[in-house]
Formats: structure tokens, C-alpha cells, sequence
């Protein structure tokens, strides 16, 4: 498929890099910033486009652009290719968010976390795709089936709750490790030391219910020790982190407590 | 080595199986509950005891209890047993706890988290050790060296602040996949989903440094996004979790926008 980019951030940097890997053309790129844009075409052996007026026809136009990004952009689009299918990579935009504007109107959204560093394993990366007609939903599934075993077909709605958990199960996690981590380095004791623990906790959690794999001194109802460790933050000045400490471990006691 | 075991958790559970795997010797438990410490008992040939006054002179006594019993039974093991090395394997008690009772103090502290239902990876789980004397402190790290081969002497302080980060790393992380799977779930949506996500985080959060992997709404500073996933909390009800969100998605803008 020859098909036209618009963003250069990390999720278009990584659905270029499987799109071609699959033989698929990215013909054009388009984002914000037009040396940033020069440097990612220059990759994936595309065209950096200085404005969308110089687009040539492609078969599909992909919007891996921040949410707020996106209405503005389809207006624009809309204009020059009332035609082309143009999709978004968001979980939590709804697909109205084009097809009020833009007939042929998709969404392509892979659940996962992107980073520049890291390589992306798509063939475990559930792909999520929706459109208006059949014929571009069939068009997204096979596309998606080319990069991901793990194809669906969702609605909008379903796709938000998939994406207001991943904040959960994927930003606020890490945040978890991040906060563990300033803990640590503060007593220059070494952060990999939790490695193994962080490791099991995510891989208890993907094998059995969190809910049962829950342990430490809230769901024991250890009050001294989550005294303790409140007092340790407050003593260090962190009280953000012993908010944090507090709310958590509150929302331990309860899910545990008055089920 | 012949031990002595007090307790009959997950750490109890975990630590007599390893132990007697390298040829160790649990003579005898004890704990709050007899049916379950003869259950336990009988898993590792151990003697269940009804009474700590039953106990038969041993090399070492463990305590694997909760933080708040370890107390009341140092003073009674001491008083039955004044010259044997006594250790417990809380990551937030003092050696002192021990030490200031009887002498022969020590810690055994596994940096791990304990389920019934998964086997414990020993070989990479980190163990701290800490003991009043060097004979004791000696060893204790050769009983940690049969089980991992990463041992660590640390003192109390050092080990209160590991503990204190597993908290975050370890029990708060696995409350955010508890809070992910109750948002799926309440809209019928695999939770299986999410799992490429989960481990890949973990993953990333281990082989970098976690506050530069994040990503999300809240670090992008995507202001419509956050506030309507805590419409969308709000509208099922889930107070608790707008909260949640609301704090830790705060605590993610101010990490990456104040410093």
C-alpha cells in the first residue's frame, strides 16, 4: 500500500518502521516540526512534506498525531483528498472525531507502549481497527493482520476502556517504578536490586488475577509498617510520594476489606 | 543445617522449600494456627508443633511472620533458647527488634514477592542479610549463597529504604493492573489484552530508566484526554479511581514539567 504519514513521534516512528518492513510505501511525511520531519523521512526513505498542500494520492493517510491534533487536521486533509482513507492510531478519540467530516473515516490503534530506544514486538501487539464501511474495515484488518497476530475489531467505546485501563496497567505503573526508583537513589541504594521484583510482579499479574497476587503491608493490614514507611517519606520531605503511599494503600484496604 | 521455622505464609512456605531443596533440615514449625502449620509441616518432613516449648534445640531459628508478632516471640524463643541465632525476614524491622532481646540477631530478607500459587526464581531473587556478629553475619551470607547468588549485607536502614521502594515497585504497581482489570472488566473487555502492555512496561522500567519511558496523557500534557477519563470514572462511579488517577496523573505532570 502506498500510504501518506502525517506526525513523526513515536508511535508514526514505529508503525513506519513495521509498515515498510512489511513492503508497504510510506510515500510522504508530514508533522509540525520540518527538520525533525526531514530527519524521519530520510528513514523510511519518504518524502518530507513542508505543508500538506504538497501530498500526492496515496492509498491511506495515517494521523499518529497527539489527540488535540486531529480535527484540525482532518478539515485540512479533508479538503485536499475527500477520497482517501485516513485513519487515526488513538485510543481514546473517537472515530467521529473524522467520520463527521470524513466519510472514509478508521481508526488503526495498537495497544502498546513506544518508546525511540526500544524495538516494538508487533506480532504480540493486539491492533485494534474500526472504520465506517466494510470494504475499509476489511482494508485495516488486513493491513493489521500483516503486522499483528492479534487483530480486533472494536468500537469506539470498547476502545477508550482499553485505553483508560492502559493508563492504569502501563503509565501509572511505571510511574510506580519511577517513584521506587527516587526512593532508592535517594539512599544511593541501587535501583536494579528491584528488577526481579518488578519482573515477577508484572508476570504474576499476567498469569493470575492481580487482585489475588496483591501483597504487602496494606493488604496484610500492617499498620504500623504503612506508618512507618509514611513517616520515612514526610522525614525525607516527599509528601508527594506519601500521598501517594496514603491513597494507594487506602484503595488496597478497601478493594481487600469490603468486597 | 537444622532450622527451626516460625510461621507458615508464603514466606515461610517459599523459604522452607528452597531450603530444604539445598539439603537444609526444617525440624520443626511452629505458628498462630495448628491445622495449618501441620499441613505445612508435613510438606517439609517438619515436626508441627502446638507450643514453642515443644521446639528441639537447632543451628537456626527463622521467624517468617508479620512485622507485628516479630516482637512478642524473640522474648520467648529467647528465654527457651538464649545462645541460638535468631533471624526474621521483614524488609522493614530492625535488627534491633531481635538485638536488643538476644544477642544472636540476624535478618534473612528475600527482595521478592510471594505467592502460594508460583514457584519462587531463587537464583535471581536478591537476599540482604544482617547479623550482630561476624560469625553470624558469615553465616547467614553462606546460607544465602546456597539459595541466590545475590547476596547483599545491609543494615537495617539500608534494607528499610528496599522495602519501602518494593512498595511502590512491587504493591502499587500490581493495584494499577488490579485497577485496570476492574475498568475492563466492568465493560466486558479482556483484561488478556493488556498483557503484552504490562510485561513490556516492566520490561522497559528494567532495562532503562523508568521516568525517561514515560508515556501517557499526563506526560504529554494532554489536558482534554485526563479530564475525560476521569468523566468517564466519575460517570461509573468510581470515585476511588478518579482519584487515583487524578493524583498520580498531577504527580506525573510536576515530575516531568518542574524539574
Amino acid at each position: 500500500m502506498k500510504i501518506s504519514l502525517v506526525g513523526s513521534g513515536r508511535v508514526a516512528f514505529h508503525l513506519a518502521k513495521a509498515l515498510l518492513g512489511q513492503g508497504h510505501h510510506i510515500v510522504q511525511v508530514y508533522a509540525r516540526d520540518f527538520e525533525k520531519t526531514q530527519k524521519f523521512a530520510e528513514q523510511f526513505q519518504a518524502k518530507a512534506c513542508q505543508s500538506l498542500r504538497e501530498f500526492q494520492p496515496a492509498d491511506l493517510i495515517i494521523l499518529a498525531v497527539s489527540d488535540s491534533a486531529i480535527a484540525v487536521l482532518v478539515k485540512q486533509i479533508h479538503e485536499l483528498f475527500p477520497e482517501t482513507l485516513m485513519v487515526h492510531t488513538s485510543g481514546s478519540t473517537d472515530i467521529e472525531v473524522i467520520s463527521q467530516v470524513h466519510e472514509k473515516a478508521g481508526v488503526f490503534y495498537p495497544l502498546q507502549t513506544f518508546s525511540l530506544e526500544r524495538d516494538v514486538d508487533w506480532s504480540a501487539t493486539p491492533l485494534f481497527v474500526e472504520a465506517v464501511t466494510d470494504t475499509d474495515q476489511e482494508l485495516l484488518s488486513d493491513l493489521a493482520n500483516s503486522l499483528s497476530g492479534r487483530v480486533y475489531q472494536y468500537t469506539s467505546k470498547q476502545r477508550l476502556t482499553l485505553h483508560l485501563a492502559a493508563v492504569f496497567a502501563c503509565n501509572f505503573s511505571n510511574y510506580c517504578f519511577d517513584m521506587a526508583k527516587q526512593v532508592v537513589d535517594k539512599e544511593q541504594v541501587d535501583f536494579s536490586l528491584l528488577y526481579p521484583l518488578i519482573l515477577e510482579t508484572a508476570k504474576k499479574a499476567t498469569e493470575n488475577d492481580p487482585k489475588q497476587m496483591q501483597t504487602g503491608p496494606a493488604v496484610r493490614g500492617d499498620q504500623n509498617i504503612l506508618a512507618m514507611h509514611q513517616d520515612l517519606l514526610a522525614q525525607a520531605n516527599r509528601d508527594d510520594l506519601k500521598q501517594v503511599y496514603q491513597l494507594l494503600s487506602d484503595g488496597i484496604v478497601k478493594r481487600h476489606h469490603s468486597d
